[in-house]
């Protein structure tokens, strides 16, 4: 292994800064953001993602394979720390820590980074607020086989830690890309991309849309839905109809639902 | 208003025993469960839930409405207790208290309740552990117009205060009933009522399946599965199409999918 520095104090400035990590400023200043738990950094290695740095605490190990885990990272380029009991109870955030926190370099991908296929199917999402929401929503998008989300106008950023928690990964392998909603609508446009928005305004349901080709689903913020830009904009508003009351939907489960009927329709 | 009761004291047996409720043996022993804050109990109102306790402390609240709120509660039944700001504190179970918090009685629904329809559709869910799960499970069988959820052999247990808050009110609306499998299955048979049951292992997708008519989905747990149970006895298995890795679709998710196709191919 490289070489391995111990912290105990509750007051050196990496303990410092790795609390501060948890809040977006700080972590944009840093262009980084942390990466907790066992399952996440092994998906992060996976990925290829290139931590700069692990800090572990054995006491807190729930398994037997975290050193082979640690070996992996420094392999992979990571500077170690251990960290005594007390010291990774503090930088931990997770209720329940494991003892693994890594810190890795922020990335920032473009539209046209997008790996586009013949028929391309992309997820758009506007200004989502929660970062459980975004965290499901890239399963949901992983799962359906999108070859991108683009987050458009972001209120929770894409590093923020319960993002990457939620995602279970998912942050490290599906592409997501952060812009501004009309250059991602003149982007669209000119690669031949529909876009079909879900709105509860809609009066066409959104299976009874024609979904195959080439394709971009547009979904609005928990609170407000669809900016008028993108109402306005999108080639298609489509509607999901719905039993029961009102908010029964939210905008992950609505997400889930149109991108699964989109796989339906597209499934050669 | 009704005789008002002021507590102060954390030592308050009350205070400690809405503490205490926050768990299922003592809420199964007392019969009752927590309705926490402004939203859960204007639904729980809405939908006549008998709250026989209501606990506020107007130093939390957040809007006018409360007042209007209490009054309501009161016409209805329940015996009302104003706290201090600290004993609030304690007995909120919730990030950020609203200052509202209610006791209501548990109910039992049992099969033959169920208002069946010419053509049933119920959800069937087995042995779900986590309460954000089922809670969330319970919003999408209400944004599918489920007649009911019939939950075997559960984990948690409906009354969980996650379930209450993450059902955001449906707990309340949609009839809930818990039971075992092997019971379930016969009361399924008995009425002629299809199962359909999702598992990875099976070879038709889930939306090749006729999901029309008399139909029950049946999900299983977040870890296991369905039950071999479930496996052998439902009448047809059903596979959920996936792209990327593994563990994408978690049952909330799957749940969600398909139930909204069983809508779309039940829609007159």
């Amino acid at each position: 292994m490289s070489e391995l520095e111990h912290i105990s104090s509750l007051q050196n400035p990496r303990i410092k800064q790795l609390v501060k990590l948890r809040d977006r400023r700080p972590r944009d200043e840093a262009g980084v953001f942390l990466v907790e738990g066992y399952r996440q950094i092994r998906r992060a290695l996976e990925k290829g993602v290139p931590l700069s740095e692990l800090y572990y605490a054995p006491s807190w190990f729930l398994g037997e394979n975290e050193p082979a885990l640690i070996e992996q990272a420094v392999a992979a380029g990571a500077r170690l720390f251990e960290l005594s009991r007390e010291a990774f109870a503090k930088v931990a955030y997770r209720e329940r820590p494991d003892g693994l926190l890594a810190v890795a370099p922020q990335w920032r991908r473009m539209l046209d980074e997008i790996p586009l296929q013949a028929s391309p199917f992309l997820l758009v999402v506007e200004a989502i607020e929660k970062p459980g929401n975004l965290g499901t929503i890239l399963r949901s998008a992983d799962a359906a086989g999108c070859q991108a989300v683009i987050v458009c106008d972001p209120v929770t950023d894409l590093f923020n830690p319960n993002v990457v928690r939620a995602s279970t990964g998912v942050l490290f392998s599906v592409p997501c890309i952060v812009d501004e909603s009309p250059h991602v609508l003149a982007w669209l446009r000119d690669k031949g991309i529909r876009t079909i928005a879900t709105t509860p305004a809609a009066t066409t349901p959104y299976s009874a849309a024609d979904l195959r080709g080439p394709l971009a689903i547009v979904m609005g913020s928990e609170q407000y839905g669809l900016s008028e830009f993108w109402l306005k904009n999108a080639d298609l508003p489509v509607r999901i109809p719905m039993a029961g009351q009102a908010d029964s939907l939210n905008v992950a489960m609505a997400t889930i639902i149109t991108l699964f009927e989109a796989v339906r329709q597209r499934d050669p």
